[in-house]
């Protein structure tokens, strides 16, 4: 199969460009009878808009989305699913340039190399607005989880640049997390984080970071042993997302100065119930969730687009400078937040599906 | 479709487990005309067989490959390649323990939540063995790339606990990191290396370490735009090796601590091809090859079976002590190394094999 | 995956209701740098629009496409093309009956047991509109056929209930089933065809038939040897069509009357090029084209939705009398020539790209 | 992915050629704690196997099946299962004509084609005894329908060449069918089928014919509404067995002489379920089970290897005579009728797992 399509039986295909006339997402296999209307997907594609804060692009793009199929009566049919965003803001002069000189660090040199051909317009399909599809499907996938099993998912900010915050993923709430515009949940540090964003917009520069995602309330038994791991599928899933350089589960990269002696979680019963006294593993063993909370990390480089002047060779071959115009984002976690949260709930949601098909409805 | 079979177009299905009859591996997608032979296979799988050294497990088992079907006289017919590892070396007394308790950190627990059933003979199907079947395919995969593009890939030890090794991957060659029994191609750090692994081995302990990976001659245009970006395929790849814990890309979560205008790589033009100054973005851009050398680190945690006793919980739910018997390793890094690098081949072999149905097939 | 995806490689998905805001398609996989524009699709649907003549039904849906993405300055992009109808023509209370009662032999019961749930308006998910997304897909696929190869697809009406029309594939042009209401290329047949479906309308009645297609200039090697044997994929393609109880290749039903001394198709050398005598195979062997015309004819059963009278049961599980209002049509077949020639167009474009994955570019 | 692998949630890989070491399997998606052993395997092919009759090929292959792995005593894990026959009976001599002249009908030349290479001993990969793993892993799913849902399968030989044996579908039983070696229920017809094959054997010249095959017990809701309908599914899996041309559903190729009010199944109720008066549907509605038997036929041309001399075209392209040396069927049927119930049971077990995915677990 192609690349635009994700998941098997909870399974997106995304389409679009940035300036077309619409971008969207189709949804196939999702169960029928989900109370599900444009509200419940809008509210998370709201926090994802650009427009929201300082520390995000001024494009103004409402985002608007439109059920197209799939929904009767307000349910769920069984059948596909198509969400749509038409396009409205669109402003081709600023790309004027971009379609001649090959951004560094941008797509605009590969896909050319790969196609022979490239929709420049606002990085027709390699701008960050395509996850917008992804979010909306997203959100009808954690619907479905949270109204089966009460999973809830929080991420956060958790590093911008060298500013670490310090956050217990045990107590920490999607509503201190948004509780301002940079979406880390630790006060002080987001306050720090919101100076260093806006010192490096002022200069024309960008910076990045690290998202924290903590999931509650999984079902065990998600995750299939060898290839489709949960924790394979859920990095696939963040590595997908544009900007990343790095995931990690539990214990991640730190957690290889520990002996085995040190990391390992034992077992321990708690309420009539094994579950393990400490969490280096992040919810999942062997590929397979075992119902502690699942907790990664994703690394986002510094947004290559920025207003600098920078080297670069154009179309034909011949050295250059560029410096983008136009709005762009000088930091993207804050907006990342929940296409993280949206690319996690569609990873546990197909592995839901898939663990019904094989084992059948029995979870706990 | 099911978990047990990866890639798109070079597909491969793994089966078997540890102490069966015997684990195999059914490549389909393969193209016609490779010169093939049983010799190409066992040298990758004779540097992830155990009893190497005195730093893994002491297991004899030879690992001999046959090729079953899809090779006729020395060369692939574009039908199925089934390869199988008949088992040998098998103790079942080993394991006795094992049945009854879930070792911490392991699988034993969610494979029995997931499937009501597990086959505990040396860890099933949850064996790091299985890879053998996956080294056998990465085999084929890595011939047909090396063939076609030269493609070279040298994988090898980076850190051990908080051992890390100093290493160019500019000029880090295959035989340099072949050269020691922990294949670390910086010799002073594979001696601190060996010395560690040996006193934790001592104390019935394990570590863990990161593998770094550099993969030269890569043709651009390898990759999807939106979900099965390369680095998301390789993320996966790795993520679904056994005791994985993170990985990242290019400057990975160091990276972050830059500012885009200097993490930004800069296209110049050398030798009259487009390429780029630095290489932050480890050969990928937007998803796709851009011909410069792909590199990437692995997170392996400690090994969680270990001789030291832990606490955890039995079958029946009581609280238990367990200790290893048996044959483990203390760090699984160094038989790891063969094993990164054949996930990577089949990532960009199935990737090739895509471009060339959409893209037809001229590379550079 | 799930259901309502089709192609591997060249790979569409359907999504939308008879009745909701939109009806599409999304193709992944097209390659770049085809010139499309809506016109190259448009003529295919017209084909299938509803309102063409006195024997189709009378309903006015112009089915005009918009492409949505996937196309910039005129070519493909090799990013999914999305393509879209916007519904015009509801007249929501015919519908009414058919949501309290199940049709006879139509899917109102199945949908109603599959998912518990059923938009039955204008038959929803399962109104032959369906097909129109599949004919715009289709029509992508048959353009880059015919530059690549200049295949041709000609299918035509062959039978209507139990006039069977006397046709020699070898030579039946398009245009000659074109030229009249039926699509029927033996003009005299045609006319009682015609009559035929007049006098079933009258009397709110329904027939059936048989479409058959020939396709030339197919690529040899188009095909896999086991399960995607080509004309398996055909057999799926034409039995996914609303309506259909058949399909056969080449000599089909009637072929296994003869002796394999007479069916055989003895090869010959012709022009230099090997091929064979008589084409019983319908131009596949063995699963794989060999470059003769491929032959292949399918049976659709008379519409189910008639105005007669009949006997069923609501949906309290009470039998009832329903006769349907609305206008439908009294014989599927004209309309669904398009719709037949789009499904082999996908299967063979698809199975083009996947030959081109494994063993290149060459082709004759 | 590419074509060896069939189904999606039950899905199995086939492997091997004819005179390889060996043919096999691999099922990936069965549920776990299924009762699985040999001899619940066996038996099936047994049925399929050569030499068990004056009308079937003499060639003694004992085709004895191996469990490779996924069972642990006695019941299936969840995770792969592999199952195998080892190749006995090999003269590579009785092949080596074929492997100069390309036989009429057969896929000699169009692997060739395809592939530029091709195992000729024993027909390689496209020989029939291919099907035996499909056998196999037919088996197992038959047995998972049978013990949830209490399926029954009949398929029998339902015509040779001109012989149409009388059956009634809604009475027949298994017993009939195997109570002679043509596998005709209706004795009468059996006994002239038998003489018309053996006098086809005795001049060295084959038949075809039609196999019919009932399901019984089917639970309503299986299949998907737009590609996937189980009928299209069921008619690809028949299409992909070996020498079959056509196939039909329900009232197939000659309900179309009825009209639509003749054709329509109409709802009744009985012992309080929904059900349908006659059965033209064949058991599916808009792709849909509706809990009616399933009824359906195949067509399956004479053998194309034949011991009569043909004319052909050697591998240089010049003309020349062949004539097959070595044991061939001279008719299929009666060796083909496990197969199509195999395949029926891959088609239906895949389903069910998809339905169970979807919508959960309860059936009627």
């Amino acid at each position: 199969m192609t690349g635009n399509s994700f998941g098997k039986m909870f399974k997106i295909t995304n389409f679009g460009e940035s300036h077309g006339k619409a971008i969207g997402v189709v949804i196939d296999g999702c169960p029928p009878l989900l109370e599900l209307s444009e509200k419940d997907i809008q509210k998370f594609l709201d926090r994802r808009a650009p427009g929201q804060s300082e520390v995000t692009t001024q494009r103004q793009e409402p985002d608007k989305v439109e059920i197209i199929s799939g929904v009767f009566n307000g349910k769920t049919t069984g059948t596909p699913i198509c969400m749509m965003i038409f396009n409205k803001d669109f402003k081709p002069s600023d790309y004027r340039e971009i379609s001649q000189a090959f951004r560094p660090s941008h797509s605009d040199f590969t896909y050319r190399k790969k196609y022979g051909i490239r929709d420049h317009s606002g990085g027709g399909r390699s701008s960050a607005r395509m996850t917008a599809g992804n979010v909306a499907a997203g959100a009808v996938a954690f619907k479905l989880l949270n109204q089966r099993f009460k999973t809830e998912m929080t991420a956060y900010v958790k590093q911008i640049k060298d500013i670490v915050a310090d956050i217990n993923p045990a107590n920490v709430s999607q509503k201190d997390a948004e509780s301002n515009i940079v979406r880390c949940p630790n006060k002080s540090a987001a306050k720090e984080m919101i100076k260093l964003i806006e010192s490096a917009k002022n200069s024309g520069d960008s910076v990045g970071g690290v998202i924290e995602c903590v999931i509650k309330n999984v079902p065990t038994g998600l995750g299939d042993p060898i290839f489709d791991k949960l924790e394979a599928d859920l990095a696939k899933a963040m590595l997908s997302i544009n900007a990343t350089k790095g995931f990690e589960i539990g214990s991640g990269f730190e957690g290889i100065k520990m002996f085995g002696s040190e990391h390992n979680d034992s077992f321990i019963v708690k309420n009539n119930k094994i579950t393990t006294k400490t969490n280096n593993s992040g919810g999942i063993q062997g590929g397979i969730s075992n119902g502690m909370p699942i907790i990664f990390r994703v690394a986002f480089k510094p947004t290559s687009t920025i207003q600098k002047e920078q080297d670069t060779v154009n179309l034909k071959g011949k050295a250059t400078k560029l410096a983008a115009k136009g709005r762009h984002d000088p930091c993207v976690l804050p907006r990342a937040v929940p296409i993280v949260e949206a690319m996690a709930a569609l990873v546990l949601c197909d592995h839901y599906l898939r663990q019904r098909s094989q084992c059948g409805d029995k979870f706990d």
